[in-house]
């Protein structure tokens, strides 16, 4: 029998940079998720989380994180993209753990200040994905040209993204069950 | 209840090349995919499939093909490395299927005359594949220095592939029953 | 002293597809460069070149395509986007040559029917363009919603597409005059 | 006339891990950089660069970072594979600068703990360095489980790397010279 426990699909906000336009799309997609009776959200920023000055990778795990990330079905990573590439604020916070990923769904909103949405970080942001065991859906979020989408004030002035979001997010749901009923219910063969 | 039909996973040797020795990594991965109770497989030889000599894309599929993807669970990519990325037409025959790859799972077999296992076309696949609707598993498998890993004949010469094999086939397997149970039971949200 | 000779800067059609549209942005690059005094230009259609039914890689090079591409300082490489990749062909036909390519700048112009301007077939092609020995300019063309931008008769619909064409040209040209110099007066230390 | 100044050739350390190994790998192609005429160098460690806590991008640039880079006729990454990606904290630092970087060289050396050689991160890496403005050369330096090619005084325990490195260094230095060239001779057309 299925489960029929609520999915915890948490939004990380992939960027600490000042004046950031992807705090309001993090806020849209939390907002819209959290409006699905079978999902449990919160937005995690990564600008609240310790960042050591000394060491990367799993040695400075920050517990609070490792227990969210643990305890999610899914999530989605709200990354701008800089210089064709991921934040690499976004990327040291992600190389600070690793099981708690495994088998467990992603889906990536990109965030661009040009035409392009995001699509060059959603590219570069894959092998990396794959490698952390996090199964990236097919579907992605495309914010292009971010000034124009939202106002200063976070409120969204296009009518376009929220359909697209509404896709994207079925299809996390989807990957998010089906995964979760694999970690659950299926055994590895050897 | 979980079905217990066997899951049908094709190899898909990946390149036409003369004297490849990738045909020897494929009937290799081909032969411990057999022996496993619940799984059906065959290779699937691009150097088979009809080429158009005039157009690209789902207007050529071969319905033989096209068939055998429809009914796959999963699939093994066997694929050298040519100037770090996949050969053209293995890209050229991928290209011609899309609804029947959706929500299966994929594993790729790297393959290089050189020391690095093929790990360069194996992150020149990962987003084409994503695109195509697959589900690219986090463990690979990587055949170095290919030459020297079997002989003319197809003779394993060393005795570390067939353990990197094993592991990357029980993550293949738990992933296409994992999808296939999502494919079969979990329906969309909307 | 500085060359004055010619530089020769062939546009490559990459794609074979019934019906392309990549077609009409092929030529239109072609014709801008033929207007620089110091360009000699040539369209090279893939369609146009042998294909071995039974081989791939070096074994197979064309000599008219290799005399080309051994003749040229530069190229640009219009290719669209299929699944996120390159198309097949055009991989099969850039891998039959290598020494041709060494040292020699490289520019790409990305196809899409949607609305990425092929961002994502130019970022796969990197890996394998730079393996070639090319260099890859950092400016790039993007006709997105390619429909929308030419006519069936190839006649261009908007105006932001030459001065981006233009800027683009102005970075090849300096990269292929630049590489020129270092190929011609400029040793390799050992 | 070929200027004959000193080409400037700095060494990225792209970590800050505590016992990092890159560390031996890029004191060791330091140490060889310096034994060229024509070049001078210096190794930059991320470490000792201020990271702010509360921005990133151009807007926390580091002004001794920045006049390096300024200076900089060509530089090597040392980086190694996280994740199958780049370290955030390499990409953290790499984002601060723009203009510095443009039409300058860059020859990647991939470290990994497996075997490799971080071939990955230099994938990875390829789309942001070109965003950058800089040159990949199509040379790499690979250290493969990096553990057992250096002891932990950082003395080097084999003897395959020092010719691939002299290679690496012959074509940073040609594409150095080649790209100065270009900026301080060969006017952009326009």
């Amino acid at each position: 029998m299925e489960t029929t426990r609520r999915l915890f699909i948490p939004v990380i906000l992939g960027t600490i940079r000042q004046g950031r336009m992807s705090a309001h799309a993090a806020q849209f997609v939390a907002y819209q998720l959290s409006g699905r009776d079978t999902v449990e959200t919160e937005l995690i920023d990564i600008a609240t989380l310790p960042f050591s000055r000394t060491d990367e990778g799993q040695a400075i795990k920050d517990p609070t994180f490792s227990a969210k990330m643990n305890r999610a079905d899914a999530m989605v990573i709200v990354a701008p993209e800089y210089n064709h590439g991921y934040p690499g604020l976004l990327k040291h916070v992600l190389d600070t753990l690793l099981s708690e990923y495994i088998h467990k769904a992603v889906g990536i909103v990109g965030v661009s200040a040009g035409p392009f949405g995001g699509t060059r970080v959603i590219e570069n942001l894959l092998p990396v994905l794959r490698e952390l065991g996090l199964v990236t859906i097919f579907w992605d979020v495309n914010f292009s040209k971010i000034h124009k989408v939202f106002d200063k004030t976070g409120k969204l002035l296009d009518d376009a993204h929220p359909p697209q979001l509404s896709k994207f997010l079925d299809e996390l749901i989807w990957m998010a069950k089906t995964l979760r009923h694999g970690r659950e219910q299926i055994a590895i063969e050897q």
